[in-house]
């Protein structure tokens, strides 16, 4: 994620890079790494501080840039469920991010299924007398650059496998959160998976409706909701896969009505890349709103 | 399918090749390799055929077979949804299968959805008024050899897609004509995808059930189902991957309980090799049962 | 390669596309597509005229355009060997295309082992008492989208292969023609192989020289042959992966002398994208010194 | 290495494992596990011991075993060097295999390189006054499984690389000083090089040759060398890919006679399984002659 974030900032035409600071990836940083002690004394030098740090680890060193006057993003979990932060689903968050002084940045999963269950819910168009199925597969870039066995090239390689099964994945309750005020309670079932490829996300999510919708409907509801919006394209007619958003800070989205079935439901595919639009490209897309500049500028959309 | 098969025969210590036709894929058959309008007229030299032809070609060509008093496994879907051939999926046919005519041998992607679902409908522990839904990824021989661009390389590599999205997939009808015996009417929502690797299905079942369920209740109902069978392994507290059954003629289940959800459900994680227990493993299995032989003769499990 | 110059025209700030002709990738040109006769009929509406027609098919196409004045890339192999176009090395051929009226594009193979290959032997270091080793391996998209069963990710995935092994792979004489000037007669082996990635080439290329060289020494040849090249990358101390080059318009090399030898030997690791400097994009190289624009614009090295 | 060892000794038909000790593969050795110490005073309870210790580690433990009286094949490469051991490449090896006390089992590329080189060099085919140059490019699995960052998927997929370039592997003198004894002194030049894939290596050795040598005559060198071998499969007018070698105790050799070059060269392709023919499947191969077994027990060939 952090690397990820340095390139985009990097190319990004109106940023600089003050300093940086990283225990394992000096490589990357280049003339602008410093030690973490260095950067904590340098807060107020800067416009924004972007925080990958680890999940637990983040939110004291956002808290004391915070106290400093400067302004952060925090990309970690350890805000998403907090009201200490604006939670950065961009398209959502638009209105509220020029005045943040804390953004969380949103998971990658819950990026994914809360930009396609959030127009559904607030059209009031689902069932929640039947469950939310998401069942999300995962580029292996998604668990960082740790060396661990189960991320080794001889164990992905040709194989799939689902993880955090039954709701017990920390993105479970940042996408059932967000979600609550516009549906009321709801069963949501999410289940991710880890995919033998680099990047993406693609995330089949199965929506009772409490209406018969004909893909046409589906299609109009997301149309309506992200009209304008630069960074979501929603297919007609088709549903998207990974090479249609890797590399590219979007999320695409297509849907089906579903066949053969008593009571009404669509499935949409989402996809997104987990490092863009899931991350980092969302972070910058988050920087620009807060600093009042073009929404999409450094991003390929 | 018609590779694996022949693979499969020649291994097994039994089983002698008396003829094999193919239209493209004589280096595999070797000395075996004769015209089909041989074949046509050798079908009472041989004591078992097995059909791999194409969907729709398959039916008239297993129906003289059997019109020559030969015995016959139709590795097709043309029979699958007939009551003229009995439905082979092993566990549930076997008391039935060594006076069968005909054997339609069962999909892939229905073997594992089928061998997951029937024991908690027979329970009758499944909520049919929410939705099941199956999920379910499968590599590229899935979809046989033939040279098709979306099959190619350089499309399926890094990539990861659903088809057939909305109950539109041949499979479909499979798996709930042959539910429905069992649950009555019931929503089953089936979505394939595609993976970059080159064997297996992986697939979560999610289950609306009637009661609530702790793992070990879910992982009971499938253990008595199952107790010594050869072919199926359920896991205890753990969920397999493509790992645990490619090249086996294996069914290999895991159970979750979801939690935070208001209606009791559980997660069964399914996991074949599409080509073997998937495919011609299965019609090997079949075999060995209708000839009164052991049954993984030949098999590994 | 049609496929990845149109999108890299399309990026180009000083590029606009006429029309575009392709049997099979209408969706690719959108707009720009026109059927290949009203194309023949519009030759002198435009600058440049960019050919990816196959090998055998594209020379006389290209004869005609220039007739009708318009000067020619031409991306096939059909023009590579013939003193009727420039061959458009861009590192070589810079002072001379200006002036051209077509231009043959070389292939990625040679593209890659010229470029490692000619500061030696122009120094007259090269010892061609001894051969000269070029184990080339490339991605899939060395071979072009079509649909053939060796293409297949079932084939492919897992799979690693030598093809046109002996020197009789069509890139052989196109390294060898345009070697010879350099070096005199010369014994060269060149041995393509397909790798299971999408893309990249990756060559080591074994170099007998004819007196003692450190490392350093090596990187010194290359380093004055290529100072100020914006595209060529000499690593010091390093030898280049395909991470290193692939979506850059980039030639990367690293130097090894070889220990344990009686007689000196270097081996220089080349990487290139196979698709970029090794097709469209160092056609758009040639493009922008042919109307002696900035070199690299629209390119990224 | 271990791994696979343990597997092929479980599934052989005549081998009981007494015991066996691992750091970090309990799971692997089930209820054979004791912690070393145990192993260490149990020596003179088995007739054979296999060490797959880490290099530099293994050699004082199969001293110890030895010194108990115990036979010993060494899987490490602290022995292949060395004449406390016999060097176990079986098809070399085996007439003095039944004596053995310690064997050193050869490494993945040289058996590869050997089994290949051998036959010429005996016959006195060898130009010396050329190198011989070696460009092998092996699986993941020849790297072990210890989680570095640099056997990530992230890392490896859609990648190709170089590593040791320059003879500075260990593999290089175990090839080297295992046919100076048939060739007299020759520069031999051998580059490793790590592969997106999990098994098998492959590997073109270019061979300069003394007298003009057709394809047909380069085979006719191996078949005779190699008649009646049943590890060995020379093919006829083609080469092998990793697909004719993986998980088969197999050496796979196709031989081409490279055209337009002034001084004769054969170039010869030659595929193995890194942890079969390569490391464990050669170990059981050897076990199987030192114990006087026929020697493909236990082995698919």
């Amino acid at each position: 994620m952090g690397r990820e974030l340095v390139g985009l900032l990097g190319e990004h035409p109106d940023v600089g890079i003050a300093f940086a600071t990283s225990e394992s990836e000096h490589e990357v940083l280049g003339h602008h790494a410093v030690p973490l002690e260095t950067a904590e004394g340098r807060w107020s030098d800067v416009e924004l501080v972007f925080s990958c740090l680890p999940h637990g680890v983040s939110a004291p060193v956002v808290e004391r840039a915070r106290d400093a006057g400067t302004r952060v993003i925090d990309l970690s979990s350890d805000l998403r469920l907090s009201d200490r932060a604006v939670y950065g689903l961009t398209e959502v968050a638009r209105p509220v991010l020029p005045d943040a002084a804390v953004v969380a940045n949103p998971g990658c999963y819950p990026t994914a299924a809360l930009l396609t269950l959030l127009p559904f819910a607030r059209a009031g168009l689902l069932d929640t007398t039947r469950p939310i199925i998401v069942d999300a597969a995962s580029g292996v870039s998604g668990a960082g650059r740790s060396a661990k066995r189960e991320l080794l090239f001889a164990e992905v390689a040709e194989d799939f496998r689902a993880y955090g099964v039954g709701n017990v994945h920390r993105h479970f309750a940042e996408i059932t959160q967000h979600l609550l005020p516009h549906t009321g309670p709801a069963d949501v079932v999410f289940t991710p998976h880890l995919l033998p490829v680099r990047r993406g996300i693609l995330s089949p999510v199965h929506l009772p409706v409490r209406q018969p919708m004909e893909r046409e409907d589906g299609e109009r509801v997301l149309l309506e909701a992200y009209a304008g919006e630069p960074c979501i394209r929603v297919m007609r007619g088709a549903v998207p896969s990974l090479r249609d958003v890797v590399y590219r800070n979007r999320v695409a989205l297509g849907v089906v009505s579903v066949r053969h079935v008593s009571r009404p439901m669509l499935t949409v595919i989402a996809a997104i890349d987990n490092l863009v639009k899931g991350a980092a490209g969302q972070a910058v897309q988050n920087m620009n709103v807060m600093l009042q500049w073009p929404e999409t500028r450094g991003l390929v959309c």
